[in-house]
């Protein structure tokens, strides 16, 4: 597997379905899609204020909607298959389709990261993208990472950031545990947005033009 | 097992869990929950008014949602647990807990039922109920099955009505295929109010006083 592309859940439906015919349609790498909880995901976090539920049990039904949107996107690109394990990502590979990895089964038997809201389907992704050996790109509604929060006047794109850094940023476009994470594997991540697939597909195809394409790149190596 | 109660998702979270801590409390017989989909199944139903998924898809992540509930509704009932198979129903039940079935894989493996929305967490409920030769009680949020919506004006409640009958009656407070499925099995299932546990546990203790309790009774037998 050359990438893990998490499409953030901010871009379902309409523009998840567009980025991963985009992918399936212009590469010739090897990518398996994770898809982030979006609005179900919100909606336990609501349910959270509400009721306290344990960090188990929020942890694991937001993992759940992982799955949820993973199967539904799955249904609108007929090049794309959901599946529940890695050897099933293999084969789709294989038969030169793209996976969309729900993981609801392998994080249960895994069980390998923290159960907390600062563990989202950003951390889960770079955990998956390790046991693959996959580089991670994480699509998402936004820019990348910036200076300041996005709709602030005067915020500025970074291009590239260390994990350590970003560390003591506190809460950005990506969740709060995977610069740790990428700073424990030694890894990278690109931060991108993907209502633009072309910039998606730039960094997939390593044909990156840094004056066309807006990115983030968070180093941990 | 005596009894499957379907905890309608519109209960969820406060009163479902009110319904189940006192179905702990205040009966001698054994229950098992099956949760609706609540609002996550609706999420799904407004995303496919828009993208028009799969039959299957539908089906199948609309059941994901009553694993969602479940996982959500276990974590508040210390005496409960959430389980996916029939062993570890039969396994938490003897431990005098109450199993909180999460039906995703058991409909998986087996896909008894037809996809479509005709088939909701009322079916399911059914075709579980069914499998384990329990009794079946559907607790929603109104006090049962009218003649008419229960907000018109004349609208009364039925007592009993068979599934035959009701077949002819459209959209109720039950989805579509519940009164087929009663008619297949032979079998009968309470409707009733869950914000109104007394209701349930009267039937349930069948120690029904016609004169206190409302409810429906739907006669497939």
């Amino acid at each position: 597997m050359d990438w893990v592309v998490k499409v953030g859940g901010s871009l379902f439906p309409e523009n998840s379905v567009k980025l991963v015919k985009a992918i399936f349609e212009s590469t010739e790498k090897e990518v398996m899609i994770v898809c982030g909880g979006g609005s179900f995901a919100n909606q336990i976090r609501d349910y959270d204020s509400q009721m306290n539920f344990s960090a188990s049990a929020n942890h694991e039904s937001a993992i759940m909607c992982m799955d949820i949107v993973g199967r539904l996107l799955a249904d609108k690109i007929p090049d794309a298959e959901a599946v529940f394990d890695l050897n099933s990502v293999k084969l789709v590979s294989k038969e030169n389709k793209i996976p969309i990895l729900l993981p609801s089964k392998l994080m249960h038997y895994l069980d390998p990261l923290e159960h907390s809201w600062n563990v989202t389907s950003d951390s889960i992704s770079c955990y998956i993208a390790q046991l693959l050996q996959a580089k991670l790109l994480i699509a998402t509604d936004v820019d990348g990472i910036y200076t300041r929060i996005p709709s602030a006047k005067d915020a500025k794109l970074i291009n590239e950031i260390s994990a350590k850094k970003l560390l003591s940023f506190g809460e950005t476009s990506i969740d709060t545990s995977l610069s740790e994470l990428l700073l424990e594997f030694g890894s990278n991540c690109y931060v991108v947005n993907g209502k633009y697939p072309e910039r998606t597909l730039s960094i997939i195809n390593a044909c990156v033009d840094v004056d066309n394409t807006q990115y983030t790149l968070v180093r941990g190596d």
